[in-house]
């Protein structure tokens, strides 16, 4: 609660709060890991499971394949990490997937990149948490029987911590993310020594039962296929890759440089977490299906419905670390909190991404500017229902939401590594110097590589996954297109039909003549001030104007006006059927009609309250009435605001809003500072 | 849809309509009979039923009684309509029961008898409709198998009728309510004439069946109260006499005489039909009982939980109709109709009572004019949602919900009538013509017997319907009471701060400059249009301003504001998190902060768009400025309206909503017309 003791203080610190803030708001490295690779590197949690599920189908020999398909995911993020790291350095302003393509392939392109985006920031959030669930399931009984239900209260959780507006604090993230990454590695290393140097056996929970394989005896082109599933669900461990180069203007300088730096340390852990859990699940055979219900055997007996699976890197700790040890849990509970960490970066990616797009008018304009609250928590609560409606039709199930996850990041891969082709060629052919050209030359090739292989994985993943649900994500992708364009082309039409034009036309004709009207109904306070601030705007003619609805009112209100001595004239207006709107705008209308260029000024006086209830009390026929006036040609309105006592209360609570963080804020960095400008005027109007 | 071509016509006959309206909307008694009696009229369907329902508790011995007990409610009418009738010549001005209270016995009398009259309303709703669903069930057996769900569907269709406003047409009114009074006499004297002249035996359906008495062999005091219950079940017959002694300023000139003959004319059918039924009742047979699943016997057995207890006028209509005959079916569905358009009674009374509540200040000031749809519109929802409400938790029972209905009746009835006492004493003390007197002394006399009376059913009443239900309507009654004490207080202290002092204070010493401030984001036809309207006002200053939210854009505006050579002075802040809100707030204060008695006027371009989509692509950030710059003080806000192309849909959609027919307004009739009126301000300053 502000108190007076305040106010003085904010005035004296105002300024040097603000130069502090800039400060503290660019990160250094070791923050920015966490903060923008949370969601990449908790895609390790889910990801080697997916492909052993995959496998499952064909039955256990199928596993031999496990480590194969591992390297070519290795291969695959390390070529979109260098990629990647090309991005940050040609396009260092933030603008991430989204502006490669739209500068270097158009604005169709990139209204695909930015609905590809928007999918994936739904799904984030509902495999995110989906797969923090079922880690957490893993040491909490309870909360894997509850599924959905967890979920969805999860999900909540975080809506409506970021409409309150938590700063995305770096300390927040990094702990948990640290304590992950350095639990899966002491999994590897402990597990690595026990097995190799001490030559414990360690067997998963799993390690006894058989897979009844859906299809037995898969060969040929079925089993290339199977494996060619298996290496698309592993891909979603690409998932939130570039989100660093959405965020390199939050970096320390040199930005660029920091921010490859950051990507090639985050490709690092991942592809080594990756790797090491696939080999401790081979090595302590981890035994996972699809439909364990009826696939998974134990002595000959399917597990039945009440079997629950649990995540891989779970199973893994269990075996490596002991079952219900200190380790365990810890990895247990750090692994689920990284998850939803990462599905909060969703929350801040959303409205940064909004916001570019907002600026290229593809959403609302208010999405732009950080003020706006209502726009933002808009988006968020809009965020959160799909996500809702997501975890609650799939079950919270990880596996069938990955079948949808993993279309949209492709594409936006496929597509921004084609624009960064399109840029080389662009500065390539006006680029003289040769030491420049080989490194471009050296980028395009890089990049050129990139897309072949990401459209490669697209091209699979379209065909293995669309069946299995990635058309829902096509159909949203779809969604967001045509809602996007049809902003747009609004926009459009409106700039076209507000442009200024060259010539004075009838709009920039200055009016001949304005008339102030000033609206009473009695004589107290607000009106007196309304009668004194239309008199300071000096206009051509200047009267108060009163509808009767009521004839003592009216009357005493004559004999008030007389006995003031007020000296503006007071003009009644009759209105048999009670009604405040039509007589006003009838007048307001006639002394337009002599000479159609003149404008009418009307003031109305408004009680600014405090409590929404009492907002039913007071202002209701001025609101109308200012709606209908709008509708008039010629027309201004002035509000003359009276602020009750009670506003007090209601103006502290703005402050407070005022003050609120917008998500993402943090990830966008300030705006580049223009010196306080000033376009003089010429001195002949004041 | 209106076309162009109506606007002409509707300006050349604009006038000449209203005349018309006012000629049309007084009533002539023969109109205003339906319009204003269905209510008591249609009170006689379910009235002597209930009094037979309470008599049966003691068994068929008591319903000797039931001649007794209409004469008392005979006695009962006569004196209420006779009192009021006092009332409509004292009090013309269609204040009714609420004036009369107001003025003689005070403001807390006044609320008192209000909030019974909302209590009222609400129920004559939730009685009258499941009324009419149980007289329709007589003759469609659907209809009385689903009876919350018919009578839920009746009250949703009245309500959209009035929300559309459906205009209250005499003839709407008259041709069932006659049809239903014409049946009921038709019917009275057919049965006499069957039973007197012809010697028929007419037997009821349920003439064969045996009462099991709940209480038998009831005598003394026991039975004594018993009659008194059945004595106050039947006082529902009273219900609505109250509606003409509102509906005064309706009637043609002379307004009291009229309304006192159609008072006079309502009570005499009422009480003849009453009288009536009750003898055809006992001449049929007809038994009802409070419990005919349990207390009526067939030959020994029960009628069990699947007999459907058919209204009494109904059993009556059938046996000296016959059993399915058309005047049978005729005189039902127009009993139905009467009683679903007694109902609407309280949609049209409503906002007539709130709007004398609201010129009082019990109730938001919007609803005292007629402009206000929205307003009303709220009022009939509030009601329509109680009744169904009411309807839903007593299953539709007229028995059960009559048992609430009557405490608010009398209530007012008694309460009326002592003012109206207090009202001849007062003239009493005045007068000395001996003629006027005498007729005061009277008049005095029947209301002072008419208090007494009232009051003594009120209180038998109170005694015995409390723990049936009466104190859900006492509860009902509090809830008003408190409100609109707290929405009258609330308006008394906003009176007293706003009150304008005699001496000239700060509010009213004329500012000393004023600053005006255009806000800017672009160049286009709003702003240009923003920029010449603040040119007009002529203020000691004039700029405009900007916030750098895109430093991109920013650069662009200084172009072009220097290219076409804008003569406005513009000025640019700086917002490094990209709000808008804060930094023009901050602008304005430090503008007043030299000079405190500055004035600081906000100029805000302000596109009018005409479907809600649109809406949340424009003016978001406009609109939250402005109610942050309205909490400042010395600021007022004007906003430069822009009407798109696609405003023409919404400024036709306005103009159709403005032509609302406002429930009540024909019972309020029209304003008392002032001239229009002009208060010449001395010529010093325009």
């Amino acid at each position: 609660m502000s108190k007076l003791t305040d106010v003085p203080k904010r005035i004296l610190i105002g300024r040097a709060l603000r130069s502090d803030r800039l400060g503290e708001t660019l990160l250094p490295k070791r923050v920015a890991l966490p903060v923008f690779a949370s969601d990449p590197l908790s895609s390790v949690a889910y990801a080697p499971g997916e492909v052993l599920l995959v496998l499952s189908v064909a039955g256990l020999s199928a596993y031999h394949f496990s480590p194969w398909i591992a390297l070519a995911i290795v291969a695959l993020m390390v070529t979109v990490v260098a990629s990647y790291r090309q991005n940050v350095h040609a396009y260092p302003s933030g603008g991430g997937g989204y502006e490669v393509v739209t500068t270097n392939l158009g604005p169709r392109a990139g209204r695909t990149v930015a609905s590809a985006l928007l999918v994936d920031y739904v799904l984030t959030v509902a495999v995110s948490i989906s797969a923090g669930v079922e880690n957490l399931g893993s040491a909490i009984p309870f909360v894997v029987e509850n599924k959905v239900a967890c979920a969805i209260a999860v999900i909540v959780l975080l809506t409506l911590m970021n409409l309150r507006g938590v700063r995305e604090s770096g300390t927040l993230f990094a702990i948990p993310t640290y304590v992950f990454v350095a639990g899966v590695f002491t999994m590897i290393a402990w597990g690595a020594f026990r097995g190799v140097v001490l030559g414990d056996e360690m067997r998963a929970a799993t390690a006894d039962f058989e897979i009844k394989p859906e299809h037995p005896g898969l060969a040929g082109f079925a089993l290339f296929f199977l494996l060619l599933r298996a290496f698309s669900s592993g891909c979603a461990a690409l998932t939130g890759v570039e989100a660093i180069s959405n965020g390199v203007p939050a970096f320390r300088r040199p930005k660029s440089k920091n921010a490859a730096t950051t990507l090639a340390l985050m490709g690092l852990l991942a592809v080594t977490m990756f790797c090491g859990i696939i080999a401790l699940a081979g090595a302590t055979r981890v035994r996972m299906a699809e439909n364990p219900a009826t696939d998974l055997f134990h002595h000959g007996v399917p597990l039945g419905p009440d079997y629950v699976q649990h995540p891989v890197i779970s199973q893994v700790a269990e075996a490596v670390f002991g079952q219900g040890s200190l380790l365990f849990l810890l990895l247990a509970g750090a692994t689920a909190l990284v998850l939803f960490l990462a599905a909060n970066t969703a929350y801040n990616g959303f409205p940064l991404l909004g916001s570019i797009l907002a600026q290229d008018r593809y959403l609302p304009r208010q999405l732009h500017t950080r003020g706006d609250r209502l726009a933002f928590s808009n988006g968020i609560v809009l965020l959160a229902g799909a996500a809702i409606v997501l975890v609650w039709v799939y079950g919270a199930s990880t596996t069938r939401l990955i079948q949808l996850y993993i279309v949209g990041v492709f594409v936006s891969f496929t597509l921004s590594q084609i624009g960064m082709v399109r840029h080389w060629n662009r500065l390539l052919a006006v680029e003289k110097e040769q030491a420049k050209r080989r490194h471009m030359i050296r980028s395009r090739a890089i990049n050129a590589f990139g897309a072949f292989f990401t459209g490669l994985v697209l091209v699979v993943v379209l065909v293995s996954k669309f069946t299995h649900g990635a058309w829902v994500a096509l159909l949203g992708m779809c969604v967001f297109y045509v809602t996007m364009t049809m902003i747009r082309r609004h926009y459009d039409r409106v700039a076209e039909e507000v442009a200024a034009p060259e010539e004075p036309s009838d709009d920039m004709v200055r009016p001949s003549r304005v008339h102030s009207v000033v609206l009473v109904s009695r004589i107290h306070r607000p009106t007196l001030r309304a009668l004194a601030y239309a008199k300071l705007m000096r206009s051509d003619s200047l009267e108060a104007l009163s509808v009767n609805v009521d004839a003592a009112e009216t009357r005493a209100l004559h004999e008030e006006w007389e006995r003031r001595g007020i000296e503006v004239p007071l003009k009644v207006l009759d209105s048999p059927y009670r009604e405040v709107t039509r007589p006003v705008i009838e007048y307001v209308k006639s002394l337009r009609r002599e000479s159609p260029r003149d404008v009418v000024s009307v003031f109305i006086p408004e009680y600014v309250v405090g409590r929404w209830y009492e907002q039913l009390l007071h202002n209701q026929s001025a609101l109308r009435l200012k709606a209908r006036l709008l509708f008039t040609p010629g027309v201004m309105v002035t509000s003359v605001p009276y602020q009750l006592q009670s506003s007090e209360v209601a103006r502290r609570r703005a402050r407070k809003r005022a003050d609120w963080s917008a998500p993402g804020a943090v990830r966008r960095g300030p705006v580049e500072r223009g010196s306080e400008q000033r376009s003089k005027g010429s001195s002949k109007d004041t």
